[in-house]
C-alpha cells in the first residue's frame, strides 16, 4: 500500500504499454466523441489526419487505466481535484503501442487537512516511434502514513 | 455548418442535459478508472464520498458528447491541441442531471495557418442543485469561412 510518503519529488514510475484497436477507437468515439476522424474510417482518410485516430479522451482514459493498475489501485489515493496542461501532441492510430510514464513533480503536505498530502505529477504517453503523443499534469491527494500503520 | 466566424467572444451555447446511470458509471470505470469509489457500490458507501461516484473522465466524456452533438458535429472543427484547468468540483452520482454550457472566452485568427481560427472556450457541467460539478478550458481550431463558401 503506497501512501503520500511513497511519492517523493522526482520519482519516475513506468506504467507499461497499451494499444487501442480500431474497434475500441470506434466504440469509444461513438459513445463520447462522434466526430468523423474518430468514427468513420473513410472520412478519416480524407481528413488532415489521413486515417482513423483515437479521441484524445480515449487516449487519456487509457493512460488513466494504466495509472490505476500500476499506482493508484494499490495506494491511499483519495481523489483528484483536476488536471492541467492536457495536450494531445500527436495523433494516435489503431495499433500504436503507447508507453505510459508518471513523474512526480512536487510533493507537499496539505495545510488544510494534515492527514493528507498533495502530489503533482506529469503523465506522458509515448508511441513506438518515441514520439510523446499525450502529456498531462495532475494533482492527487493521498493520505499520509501514520506512525504505526 | 459553423465556421470560426460563428464563435465570437462571449457566445454562450446551452448544450442540453445528460445523466449517468449506475450501470454506465460502473461500465466506464471498469474499463478506464477501476477505483473502488467508481466500481464498487459497497466500498464507495464507506468512502469519503458516501456512495458511488462517476470517474471524472466519464463526466468529461459526457460533456464532450454533448459538445459534439450540439456544436462540433456540425462545424468546421479540425481538432484540439488540448485543455487546461479541468476541475472536478463536486462528485457526480448516478442519476444526477447534468446541464452543459459552452462559453467562448477568446476568438482569434491563427498566425501560422491563415485559413484557421483559434477558439478558447470554457465548458461547464451543472447538476440539478445548480452546483458546478466540472469546469474545463479548451482550445479548438476551426477553418475560416472563405468568401463564396
Amino acid at each position: 500500500m503506497r501512501y503520500f510518503e511513497d511519492f517523493p519529488e522526482g520519482l519516475v514510475v513506468e506504467l507499461g504499454e497499451v494499444a487501442l484497436s480500431e474497434d475500441e477507437i470506434l466504440a469509444f468515439a461513438r459513445q463520447f466523441d462522434p466526430q468523423p476522424m474518430h468514427t468513420d474510417p473513410v472520412a478519416a482518410r480524407e481528413s488532415i489526419y489521413g486515417g482513423l485516430i483515437a479521441s484524445g479522451w480515449h487516449t487519456v482514459g487509457a493512460y488513466m487505466r494504466l495509472l490505476v493498475d500500476g499506482v493508484l489501485g494499490d495506494s491511499a489515493s483519495v481523489g483528484s481535484p483536476g488536471v492541467d496542461n492536457l495536450r494531445w501532441l500527436k495523433p494516435v492510430k489503431p495499433g500504436d503501442r503507447l508507453h505510459a510514464r508518471l513523474t512526480v513533480l512536487e510533493a507537499k503536505p496539505s495545510n488544510s487537512r494534515p492527514e493528507w498530502g498533495i502530489i503533482r505529477t506529469r503523465g506522458e504517453m509515448t508511441n513506438q516511434r518515441a514520439e510523446v503523443v499525450m502529456r498531462v499534469e495532475a494533482v492527487n491527494f493521498f493520505t499520509r502514513r501514520m506512525s504505526g500503520s
